[in-house]
């Protein structure tokens, strides 16, 4: 594909071009199977063999230990707001929240309705710019488990040390999933959607740990239960077949590139690179998150006035640099580079920030 | 596509082949873009056309009035067995629930995890071969709601009446959604998942009366509540945006086909010619079914032996008739015809019924 835009969209986002053409070949015939995969039962030994696939990477990529099963439930991290609570805060016990930005505070609103909540540590005085140090984090007695937000998306945020806490840990890890490894030891749950590094939207993959699921809440609907859900394979009614499909895709394509490792490592390099263009502009650009929180997935950053922002988002959109634009409740630019993004559109966008400066600045 | 097969697939289901192969056409680089749809901000404007169009289709093909809105939400009917009670079934209200088989008990029993749930008709006497007549309806004092399905995709069962009570319906139409008219002036909610006529898995299509959005529950998670995704477009969080997109052109082929009259009066034929082919076989093949509540999307059928069924299943696989094994919760043959079927995988069918017996009987 020879038109192929530099895709800095925040989500849903750039995928791997060898995934999408794949797709596409077999998208009318599956296989040779006279139909497409969209129209088999879920039931049916060729979906079988797709969802057998990507659970199974699914586990091995993120190197989860085996008292961990893998969820694939619709709604995506949004839904999983409401059913943590749900099926974990118990009568009598209470969770902490760490309130890191935009999505720490959704998941803050929704888990309200569902119990007992408290902000463990609150980012708002410093306006959301960093994550807390574990010393920071006041966790009650009694409370369940202690929700993070592993990257904050439009913040631009992520948390540089994993919480030292004495209680379980639940992890929304959306906008950096699989883009480094996570320390499965101080986790219950792990969740995310999919349609940042691992695939199109319209699923959260959801990681929880066996053993917690004899004591989850029984008297919900029973596709908000995990214990139903794990116990049918995430088949308890007809699972999104084409986003499951194009998971174990990305997956199989993360495993080939090497895995969560190299995935880490691009994604430091592609981060690094646009650091470095914002610390060496001479405060031309400026990137208001601490240095140590700085996100690796979402790069943010300003320039010396709105005027320029907006020219140079022109600019950028006429040379193929798009989605550049930062979210609209906090302005700015921002450079969203997950996994699937290629280090040349990086390359390319910081190439165009210095010629930029230099004709603008 | 020369190879395609006759597929009588319950759901996920037949979808029509110039929707696939259009969707196959523009699937690596939609309209120019540089990139695939799935690739793209839910928030850009490709999308946001998208989701336009399909929701205007939604609301067109199936002739709902202005006081109607409708939602596209993740998790399938399943989700909406909770959400529908949770939203509706305020404190010191009751619902009605139709028992019709299979999927009304799951509906019956996720309800009473949310509120006073009563069944109005059980069909469990009649081993759920016929739906009620209204005369049958035994709705209580201060019912919020009477819930039905409107076809029960196991027992190839339908409603053939529309109950005339003095209670707003809410409705499951997942197997047969807009395969005949809705009567609006009757129903506060109507829901589907969209996997048998109208896409590929991964959503439910719910239409709901705006003026009952006024009053529902507020005390449950934000991805749940009606009020919200309906003031944000089912947009509060990202969409499953393949499966939006897809609906829209299943719309749009629809609509070009004559919308839900064509689609009736197709149903009609298709079923019809399975009907006659059984009732006029002598009893070699059996349909269970009372005749006035025969679905004319799931047509079920026995043989005179379970060997003789099996036979027949194998020798239909082998002539490029598939999925017309039963649900293994019933055993025997179930032929499902959905609106994306063409008429000659019916008559292949029927053709392969007549020679089967004849070499059978």
């Amino acid at each position: 594909m020879s038109n192929r835009k530099h895709n800095f969209s925040a989500g849903p986002c750039t995928l791997p071009l060898s995934v999408l053409e794949e797709a596409q070949a077999e998208f009318v015939d599956y296989q040779g199977a006279g139909m497409s995969l969209i129209e088999m039962s879920h039931r049916g030994k060729h979906f079988d063999a797709v969802a057998n696939e990507a659970m199974t990477l699914a586990l091995e990529v993120a190197g989860a230990p085996d008292d961990f099963s893998v969820l694939f439930l619709q709604g995506g991290a949004l839904l999983q707001f409401s059913m943590v609570p749900m099926n974990l805060l118990t009568p009598g016990s209470q969770a902490g929240y760490v309130n890191s930005g935009t999505w720490a505070k959704g998941a803050i609103t929704d888990a309200q309705a569902y119990g007992d909540v408290y902000t463990a540590w609150d980012g708002a005085g410093d306006n959301f710019t960093r994550m807390p140090r574990s010393s920071e984090l006041e966790v009650r007695d009694n409370t369940r488990y202690l929700h993070i937000t592993s990257n904050e998306t439009i913040g631009g945020i992520r948390i540089y040390e994993w919480p030292e806490v004495d209680v379980p840990l639940v992890g929304d890890m959306s906008s950096d999933y699989l883009s480094r490894p996570i320390p499965w030891e101080k986790f219950d749950l792990v969740y995310g959607g999919v349609q940042k590094n691992l695939g199109p939207a319209g699923m959260a993959v959801v990681y929880v740990r066996k053993s917690i699921l004899e004591k989850t809440n029984r008297d919900i609907g029973r596709y908000l239960r995990y214990d139903i859900q794990e116990s049918k394979g995430s088949m308890f009614n007809t699972p999104p077949v084409f986003t499951i499909y194009m998971l174990g895709k990305v997956l199989k394509w993360m495993k080939a590139e090497g895995g969560i490792p190299a995935m880490e490592a691009r994604a430091a390099e592609k981060a690094g690179l646009l650091y470095d263009t914002i610390d060496q502009s001479g405060g031309y650009y400026n990137c208001p998150v601490e240095v140590a929180s700085r996100s690796h997935m979402n790069v943010v950053f300003r320039l010396p006035s709105e005027e320029l922002e907006a020219k140079f988002l022109a600019e950028a959109t006429a040379a193929d640099l798009l989605n550049l634009k930062g979210h609209r409740s906090v302005g700015g630019c921002r450079a969203s580079i997950y996994n699937a993004l290629p280090m040349a559109s990086v390359t390319a966008l910081a190439d165009f920030m210095q010629a930029f400066q230099q004709a603008n600045g």
